[in-house]
């Protein structure tokens, strides 16, 4: 009986503008210190501590196809990725992991899957209390085991479950996102957070999913997935499940969505090149190559990005996402599995300059749009192109709707221009 | 009789970093209401408020070369530059200037010259009182006028002139910087602050060369510039001089060479794109083409150029120079007479991306320095190379200690290469 895992990589958003777009989501943020010097993001923190419980089991990511290149990027190869077509929710997307553990992973009825969240900011106690909740439905204590948080406060922004009356890990009833007096009323009781962590055994979820859509392959299921009803897994599975059991986590867990809950996490130091005078409680992040200079100011954030510059008052920042969605700019930084571009101009005729990165041994792909042309100069490191050695000064031309193969050699920087022809 | 007027444009510095670098001066930034919707530069407020009074004198602005483009970017084809080969004083400047407009421009010892700072921030009848000066000099009141400012506090940063009891228009003796209790007893005396504006007969300053320096032309003067005395017009002429005379004026005068000082000038709408929620006394002064949040900030000044970005409490913000005098990376914005570049990338080996805008129907030359090779690609407008005709997609590529020259046709925008080859 082996144990499979599948990380749920959803949503993006402008919560954590403009470190954040539409394309670089909040787990991809590379703020969070890692212990020995350097920065990793959250899905690199959450992976780190799960192989640290799990180091050998098959780690699956559910994730948009938007998100593939960045955990790519940010995990390596020790993952596979499984790409929802379209945005269907966590039953649908769960649901299709699980048939592809069953036919393109071996994996077997009597197998354990565990469904963890990428964006979690929790303790490693967290992950030994997922292990136990893999033992729990290994030793079919339940079909399906819930992790229960143990509360801080009386939220609003969570489901709550009730514990059966004398006992530990059976649960009552699930209360979806009380009032705050209720709230305090089900903490009373015992009550513990939804923390959206499941695990189960793989013959249990195709039986629902049966039950659901009929039988049908990981490509028919790939293929069909667009139209696929758009559910929850707790009204599609947890509501529908009789044997149900959870694990109490009592520790750090913490959603860093948003500005005021990451502060703390980047620490005083902040990120980036900035200097600082009489400011109190102030945090810079600066992505940019130009410096940040802050004097006098109290409890703000300031936040640099090629897509735009915030500069928040601590508490009011909880304001920001109204302001923000609203830009509808092409994100100008964006993460490859390869390396990174940033866009550096548009103009009004949509022609575009941007600063590419490629990655040591890393292969990119430059594909030209239609009617458009894509002009390379290699400004730094060596690299090839099409098999053919480049370095600074050498020149690709790529013409409409054609494309080049490039190496990364020993990295290669390279400004590009896409221009409308 | 006619009058010449001559426009002292110096100084540099960080003071109004990161808007004001070590090339664009205070008085080149283009934050001023200029009355009809736009903005524009101390220099070109000035310029504008000096033609109303003298609309046809000829008009000489006295500057260090690095400044040469910006005043033919900002004045156009008005005014004479005369280039002082190196800083060398006020006396030293003026009288290069003088001499420039007896050997150059035909100028007699009988004409009047009326100097005036550049940086100055008055109202329009400041320049009425400098037209009242050149009458006060061509009536043979005195040998030399100065403006005498109406003080509106015991100010330790400026000279005073007291005037001789019972005259309006004579002057007892000059108080250099004196302390506030002894600024406060002067200004109780009458005692008006030195404007650094004057005028005189052009003979009477030539006299005063003459006797310092013999007889010299401009070319000579040009020559031996860098190693003239180091002295201020104040002490070599203001001193020397027996016949003086002062103009009060009563009004607006400023020097906005500090954010704390600009800041009211701009306004509250500030410049570029900005969006801001819940904010209080925030001023936001955006020359980047990303947009700038601000949420909640109470009496901040926030500034972002293509040098830097800045976030000041309002009043903690005088401290900001020695904070920013240590960056020594070269400035990434340029304002020429031709138009403007503005480095968007440097690498750690000496490449620079710039993207460059060349104005409608303006010249410019590229030099390529020995070693390096520069590349242009086209990227919008219309103009020529060399006389060929190029257009977006066109490129162009100067190798080492060539040179191209380019013509705006259009307008050109630009992205260009300088690579370490």
């Amino acid at each position: 009986m082996g144990t499979y895992i599948i990380l749920l990589s959803g949503g993006s958003g402008k919560r954590l503008w403009p470190l954040s777009n539409d394309i670089r989501s909040k787990q991809f943020l590379r703020v969070l210190d890692d212990g020995s010097g350097g920065r990793e993001s959250m899905v690199q923190r959450v992976y780190r501590q799960l192989r640290i419980e799990f180091p050998n089991e098959k780690v699956v990511v559910a994730t948009a196809a938007a998100q593939r290149e960045q955990i790519e990027a940010q995990l390596g190869g020790g993952v596979d990725i499984v790409c929802e077509p379209a945005r269907r929710d966590t039953f649908p997307a769960i649901a299709l992991s699980c048939t592809y553990l069953h036919d393109s992973c071996g994996a077997t009825e009597h197998d354990i899957v565990l469904v963890l969240p990428v964006d979690v900011y929790a303790e490693q106690h967290y992950f030994t209390v997922a292990a136990q909740m893999c033992d729990s439905v290994a030793r079919d204590a339940a079909a399906l085991v819930l992790m229960g948080i143990a509360p801080t406060h009386p939220s609003n922004r969570f489901g709550y479950m009730v514990p059966t009356v004398g006992s530990d890990d059976r649960i009552d009833r699930f209360v979806e996102k009380p009032s705050g007096d209720v709230a305090a009323s089900l903490i009373g009781q015992g009550a513990l957070w939804n923390g959206g962590v499941f695990a189960f055994t793989l013959g249990h979820l195709l039986g629902i999913i049966h039950a659901r859509m009929g039988r049908l392959t990981f490509d028919r299921f790939l293929a069909d997935y667009a139209t696929t009803e758009k559910i929850s897994f707790d009204y599609a599975v947890v509501e529908k499940t009789e044997s149900l059991a959870m694990v109490k986590y009592v520790g750090m867990w913490r959603d860093l969505g948003t500005w005021d809950s990451l502060i703390g996490e980047i620490g005083p130091a902040g990120i980036g090149t900035h200097f600082a005078s009489g400011t109190k409680g102030t945090i810079v992040v600066n992505e940019l190559d130009i410096p940040v200079v802050a004097i006098g100011t109290e409890a703000l954030v300031i936040a640099a990005s090629p897509d735009g510059i915030l500069v928040g008052d601590r508490e009011a920042i909880v304001n920001l996402k109204p302001l923000v969605d609203g830009f509808d700019d092409a994100p100008r930084f964006v993460e490859h599995v390869w390396g990174t571009e940033r866009v550096v101009d548009r103009t009004t005729t949509g022609t575009e300059v941007k600063i590419v990165h490629i990655l040591p041994n890393r292969e990119r792909t430059v594909e030209c749009p239609s009617g458009q042309e894509i002009r390379m100069l290699v400004i730094e490191g060596k690299g090839s192109a099409e098999g053919k050695v480049i370095s600074p000064g050498d020149e690709m031309v790529v013409t409409s709707a054609q494309g080049v193969q490039l190496s990364g050699g020993n990295g290669l920087h390279i400004v590009e221009t896409l221009l409308v022809v």
